[in-house]
């Protein structure tokens, strides 16, 4: 119910959603933003960001790729100026633990922004608690992952992350964590064949950045929602899915299954708890 | 017939279009180029912008994302070079209005380059037109649609734009018109759902300028007959569209139904009448 | 049964593979790397190269687009630490010829690097090979392209270039020819309907970098399994294509059949002669 209102408010208000994001997985993020009731502009001029900032409603940083001085400037400034009109900043910290830029230009975000979310894999998460990680590339390593047996650890340390960053933390795997400090949903939706496609966890981002800013009361219902949806919608759209169709195919019908997605079907299909 | 042979040209002649634009959609501008005939090429190192418009037939510039000097600076090296060999030059300017930095880019190029056609959605082109506008992000802003009831009104500003830029002007909506400054196409191809779709004005930036490359002696008809193409199109995969698929299959349906489209389905299927 | 264990090998290897490459297939090259078992991560920004490279199994370098000093000098760097690691470093010269820009910049990698392979089309090769050449955009030119009445005199240019290089030497096309110096397979698997798919070539050489990364030992059988993967699952995809779908599908069922291509397969549908 309380996931379903949540989803409503997305279609409602459509939410214009600023993404200064890699140029990977962009073209994904803009047809899910659209899929799920939203609306995207890509923009990361630094004289354009006070603008951007001002016309959208909510900003998602990933970074990705081109971690350069003018796009760094770029976030910071439309992320100041987000934080100033109310608006979320999310930060998807894209291989923190890979590289000492990754993980310090992360630090730099928290620091000098006001973060509504950080939403990473398991690595990404840990690195930035540890100051170092086994982030290999852009996927968590093994070692990383939330699992049943390692649950109430995880659901700490996630905790702990929320409390001391003063903010929501979403730790995505085949166990979603997501948290404000006190309370974290535990979220079973999702496939391990999402991992075949690039760039499910930069929609997510995305998708976040639209729940946060069409929900500003209920923010973690909000990133547990958009967290609960893609992973919903990764079941559908395996079941829709032909013995021939593989992860490409499979890309596509995870988005169609966004934009099809009411949100009866979103509050019955969810799979989580609060602890 | 007019349409048919139009069309037909592009498949005969095969124009290498150049595109500098933007990273979102340029994937699609790509796959969409090779499905109408055309071919494309992607370049916007301004060292190599002689040699590249020289090879190709068309230049289409696209404003979309990373407006800084470098581009900037190849995009009116391009054009220069285009507009002495007599190449099309197609201006799209995306986001126009929504800041300062695009609307006056916008009229750098407009000013330095001889500008065959300029594409955009109704508010983009109203704040080229009055030096200000509401566009809300990429997309156009509802007080700035063309609808039946302010189409002569319209008509009347498409025609004006065109005549006092001196260029084809295509404004794009529910309804299309496309002007040379005397005739107006009012085209009603289309669907509402194909915006859903991130990058289909982007793709109809491509898509026109290899119209016009093929096409140098009917300017306005071949704006035309690629604005009917790309509408006609989206009618057509809709079609095709299972009830489960959604924008992202859509998406692949509608540059799939350009591969398939012959000049005869183009020429039957298209709504249009010249005010 | 050599192609069979070549890739079974990279399946259980699963190589992460750091790619340079253009923002207009870079999606597909993504989600074709994780189709075929392998793991992608882009990253171009200098400061992180010599950790990405480290990292990372084998380094793809792509010069499709954003050619400019900043990301050649990531390609070196990159490209040095590679080859300090002894991991395969592949050079995808595309649009070689068809600027002096493009062409002098893969001499500075070929001079620089130690490329353990270079695959390109016959334009790009055949520039690379005279210094000039009639490359057409980023397709090879008609009067470039292998055919079975120049086989003989094309087997020995690339036997040729191999040795003068000191790499492997893949030149695609309707017969693309895979040699060290000494052997060359000629390769016939493929469709012509995949030149209207845009970046097949930039996926080849994702894949093939996996591929060689995976089986240091063999690295000309490798390179010619990736090439035969490439094309045999452009037969598969063809057969699984309906009669409405075009290119933009083909593109995905293309990846698709990579996704569900085993070995034994790839194996029975590899059409090749080794010359």
């Amino acid at each position: 119910m309380m996931f379903k209102e949540i989803f409503d408010k997305v279609r409602e208000t459509a939410p214009l959603i600023q993404c200064i994001t890699n140029y990977v997985t962009v073209n994904d993020v803009a047809n899910v933003l659209l899929a799920c009731g939203g609306s995207p502009i890509m923009a990361d001029e630094l004289c354009e960001m006070n603008e951007m900032a001002t016309i959208c409603n909510g900003l998602a940083i990933n970074i990705g790729t081109t971690l350069n001085k003018r796009v760094v400037s770029a976030m910071l400034k439309a992320g100041k100026k987000a934080n100033a009109l109310n608006h979320p900043v999310l930060l998807d910290p894209v291989g923190a633990g890979a590289s000492k830029l990754r993980t310090s230009t992360c630090y730099q975000l928290m620091k000098k922004l006001n973060l509504t979310a950080i939403k990473g894999n398991a690595s990404e998460i840990r690195a930035l608690a540890k100051g170092s990680g086994s982030t290999k590339g852009v996927d968590a390593a093994a070692c990383d992952l939330v699992s049943e047996s390692n649950l109430s650890e995880s659901v700490a340390f996630v905790k702990a992350c929320a409390k001391k960053w003063n903010t929501l933390v979403a730790m995505t795997g085949a166990i979603d964590l997501v948290s404000d400090g006190n309370r974290c949903f535990v979220i079973r939706n999702g496939r391990a064949e999402m991992e075949k496609i690039t760039g499910t966890g930069c929609q997510l981002a995305g998708v976040m950045c639209a729940f946060l800013a069409a929900n500003p009361n209920t923010p973690l219902e909000a990133a547990a929602a958009a967290t609960v949806l893609l992973g919903y919608a990764g079941e559908v759209a395996w079941d829709y899915l032909k013995p021939e169709e593989g992860n490409a195919t499979y890309r596509n019908r995870v988005i169609d299954a966004i934009f099809h997605m009411r949100g009866e079907a979103l509050a019955q299909g969810a799979k989580y708890e609060i602890l």
